[in-house]
């Protein structure tokens, strides 16, 4: 770390002020890593590198772009920003090994992920180790070594991802991407006391990734704080044919920080059912973070954590691990020797299951969902610890299987329930290890995961990483404008208690709030209609506020509210008295001539009350 | 067949008219029906019935009813219809065989499909004959005997679903209900000159139905008419949490018919990828079929089938027979010899497949859904003979394996894709046995194959199933606006060639046409802004005729275009000329007292092209 941590972070946010201000160039950023990476020595991060010349190449081609258009700093979102990528997912040029030399070939075309990150300015600086294969939470089942954890060299750096967290925690890159299967981009989140996203399935394209599960395999990316994680993604993701699981995002989804929502509703599992095993400062650093999410508004809903730990047992049964087997088929039967042997164990162990099993297992896991889908319809999100526990590298050697095993207990179910999911760190432990919490809700939820999250990680008051370095000043604006919500003022019969609420219920909407316009408006009693309904108009003089509600609706129903919505009424902008601007009904102004004008009564209710 | 057809028609329009006329009553129509069931005798289409007397006093107890309160012919739309039911569909309190006696078990609840049925006013007959275990499409492996072929009774009547497709090509029912995992719900229906309506995966939930394969199980309608199936969808659709494979229909989703889209692309396989096995008058029966689809405004697209063909060879693999064995282990472990010896072999074969496959097969089908879903962006259907061939009973008997799958080249891929089918009636061949086409969709677009189906139907001028009986009257209306897209009106920016019309693009929205508004508007250029915009208000005098135009978006994209709307716009009905009312821009008056009235000029286009 340097003595002037803030200065030399890598954070997106300072290193983008620098990049403007010309505090900072590309190649000041790439000397400085490569001295940090000189310093660091043999670290156990890198299975190969892009060579020092490549990269100060690479940073003096990027400072005269810079120097001849300076608009490339608001164009190219990750504009000289150092990354590092695990090991199997491919970047030109380099080998690519996943952690086992034999299964080693040197693509000639990056992954799309990093094809994309590229084509925003960033620079790839490396590979970096992990499990074998991806397959483990430990980092230490590889011929390249362990990669050292910051905090203390003995204990595991959490994997698959093990070096790209590594890399991140250590202010030697600004990012890394991982893969995440079973937890192997949040755990070592956890143990690095950094940011792990790991984006629904399919959000960010595998296309160019080395599979474990190809249908559970997901692209995730390790930064120092939420809003760099969201930065990537957004850059990172966009649905790719050539990945059979890639999935477009609803329509309008925008991967960008903003404010928490007031009062978030976020599920625990049961204090009886938690797993810390045996580690009771992990206990008491969950329950802190607990106090700390309530201290920031949320209601903490204590909810039954044994289907979840149910869907996770499935991925490491036979009929789950079978699906390793299917990916790595051919060269385990070539080269069986040439694997790690737990990882060898681990994977063979899917041979012996049958395929009628695979159907039993996968339909049980649909039935898990059903628990999942009721989970969240009840709740904005999860939060579980990233990990019960840390090792030391010693203890897992000593039980490989049985303590990464462990390691998944909060993590495994992930993907098996199709969720999306945010580790943040989350305090230190008395002998300075870190833990953290991990944030999980239904997919496609990564904007909302984020708001929570920095929240949550700017009230933990830590550094950065292992960098010493504080957290940056960001406030994020109020609102994403594209949640897969849209909230909806409503003035009229749409109002709980009044005969169209239970259109709204039917559209899946849910009550936030009642509200108030600014004083612009009129309220009219419109003529005719089987239901008696009120017209708001924008004035220029005159004006007056009138009492609504405010109702989030899912995005994939407004198309219905909309398309029953009948003349002279409309959606458009309704200006609230505390200046927020949403959605919601407004009437055409000619068909207010002949209606009556209720302004007086300051809202429907009062109009209707008064007609009793 | 009655002499007086027409006025004994079963077909909904007629049943429902009669019933509002009082020319019929539901004792009526039960009684004749019982008289037809005994003119039959043994006709191999029952493996169980409600007893007559039963039916009577349901008869009467409806007459009651309608009698008391003439208005539940209004809120009960199957009031009074009579129903089969496949015997592997749960109906309350007669045995569930699935063609297997020892199987065989009384439920105490009927599925959730036929409960909503019963809800809807139908009444349920009796449970129907099928291929033992929904395994098969022929109609001949069932102890219960085969389902006559009312055409000729020397042909397999199609399966699995062949008693429920016999009993509405006969006339006995108004409707019937089947399953489809292969084409158990098209077959049949090509085979009895009726409609085989197989919607999306999950539409209509399972709970309740013996499972085939899970994750591919469909209850279908068979119906005299495509309106009728359409009919019987909205009743019985929607989400139920206990069938792990239901599906939410899209917002907005609505079953009902509506006429076709002016000029629909239809996919078409290439003529040397169509396969009749040497039967020249179905060859010859589909080159008519496509004639009629171009006579109706149809533009046909001719594809490489390939793909499809592939998809549709995985379902008998041994890796997806054992999603069959899955369902039915714990019976086929038990009690192996109480299986049809054809189904035993079948169902055994998924034994020997290995997990490890399941999950390469899998991905292979992934890879196959993309080639379909590039078919489906650039086509609005898919048409395809119901089935190349039909055979005669003794000709399956003979070689019961390979005819069978025969007939499942042109079905086996579809619910494989996850797509929604339509079977249609196509004509006769010279011998009198009917041929028919299918109709093929992404899922959820059952509404769109009923628009095209149904103009299909008519354009044929067939009979209904067997009865001999003319189809009835039908006008749809216009269009269905709960299609999962909105049309909009725009008339500004948007429009092609200009600034936001990309947004459009992004959104997934398509050109539709050219429009003109009612004389009702005036067009403002609204001061400020990036991109200069105008705003359209209706007006109570001195309105004109504005020119914008038609755009189709997805309808999950209906929110992201409304969060993206700045005020003083908005989204509310536009009234075009030739009547229609659109959702589209509209602004709020109040914006327009400063701004240029440029309604002279007719529409933006005109004022941009001046201001040049």
């Amino acid at each position: 770390m340097s003595k002037n941590g803030a200065v030399d972070s890598l954070d997106l946010t300072r290193l983008r002020a620098d990049y403007r201000a010309g505090h900072r160039t590309p190649s000041m950023v790439i000397d400085m890593l490569l001295q940090r990476l000189a310093a660091r020595g043999d670290d156990g991060v890198w299975i190969s590198r892009v060579p020092d010349d490549a990269l100060r190449r690479q940073a003096s081609a990027l400072e005269e772009r810079l120097r001849a258009d300076p608009g490339v700093l608001d164009r190219e979102t990750l504009f000289g920003v150092p990354f590092a990528i695990k090991d199997n997912i491919d970047l030109a040029g380099l080998p690519t090994t996943a952690a086992c030399p034999a299964f080693a070939y040197t693509p000639s075309r990056s992954a799309i992920a990093v094809e994309r990150l590229c084509a925003a300015g960033a620079i790839p600086v490396g590979k970096t180790n992990l499990d074998q294969f991806a397959t483990g939470l430990v980092g230490v089942r590889s011929p390249y070594g362990v990669a050292r954890n910051p905090f203390d060299a003995a204990y595991i750096p959490g994997g698959s991802s093990s070096g790209s967290a590594v890399a991140v925690a250590a202010g030697l890159v600004t990012f890394a991407l991982g893969t995440d299967t079973a937890g192997s981009g949040r755990v070592p989140a956890g143990f690095n006391n950094i940011v792990g996203l790991k984006p629904s399935i399919g959000l960010i394209p595998a296309s160019g990734v080395v599979p474990a599960c190809r249908s559970l395999d997901v692209v995730s990316i390790f930064a120092l704080t939420v809003g760099d994680s969201l930065a990537v993604l957004a850059a990172a993701m966009g649905f790719d044919s050539d990945d059979i699981y890639a999935r477009c995002a609803p329509a309008g989804y925008t991967a960008s920080l903003s404010a928490a929502p007031p009062a978030p509703r976020i599920a625990v599992p049961r204090p009886d059912q938690r797993q810390f095993f045996g580690d009771a400062q992990a206990e008491r650093l969950f329950d802190v973070a607990l106090a700390r999410l309530a201290s920031l508004g949320a209601t903490l809903v204590e909810i039954d954590y044994a289907p979840l730990a149910e869907a996770a047992a499935v991925l490491y049964s036979p009929t789950g691990v079978a699906e390793r087997t299917a990916a790595l088929d051919d060269f385990l039967v070539r080269q069986p020797d040439a694997l790690h042997p737990i990882t060898r164990q681990i994977v063979e162990s899917g041979r012996s299951a049958h395929a009628v099993d695979v159907y039993k297992a996968r339909d049980r896991l649909r039935a898990l969902r059903r628990h999942a889908e009721a989970l969240f319809a009840d709740t904005d999100m999860l939060v579980v610890p990233t990990s019960g526990t840390i090792y030391r590298i010693d203890d897992v050697l000593a039980d490989p299987v049985q303590l990464n095993s462990n390691l998944g207990h909060y993590t495994n179910f992930v993907n098996q329930l199709d969720l999306s999911a945010l580790a943040v760190p989350g305090g230190f432990r008395d002998d300075g290890m870190p833990a953290g919490i991990t944030l999980i809700a239904p997919a496609f939820r990564e904007p909302q995961l984020a708001a929570v999250g920095h929240a949550f990680h700017v009230a933990s008051s830590v550094t950065l990483g292992a960098t010493g370095v504080a957290m940056p000043d960001i406030t994020p604006p109020a609102s994403n404008p594209a949640w897969p919500t849209l909230d909806i003022v409503v003035l009229g019969a749409h109002m709980r208690g009044l005969p169209l609420n239970r259109d709204l219920a039917a559209l899946g909407g849910r009550y936030v709030s009642e509200c108030r316009t600014a004083p612009l408006y009129r309220l009219f009693r419109l003529p005719g209609g089987a239901v008696a309904r009120p017209g708001m108009v924008r004035v220029a003089e005159d004006g007056a506020a009138i009492a609504g509600e405010v109702w989030r609706l899912p995005a994939e129903s407004v198309a219905a509210l909309l398309a029953g919505i009948p003349q002279p009424l409309g959606l458009g902008d309704v200006v609230l008295s505390d200046g927020r601007r949403l959605k919601g009904f407004l009437c055409e102004a000619v068909a207010t001539a002949q209606a009556e004008d209720i302004t007086r009564f300051g809202g429907w209710r009062a109009w209707l009350a008064a007609q009793e």
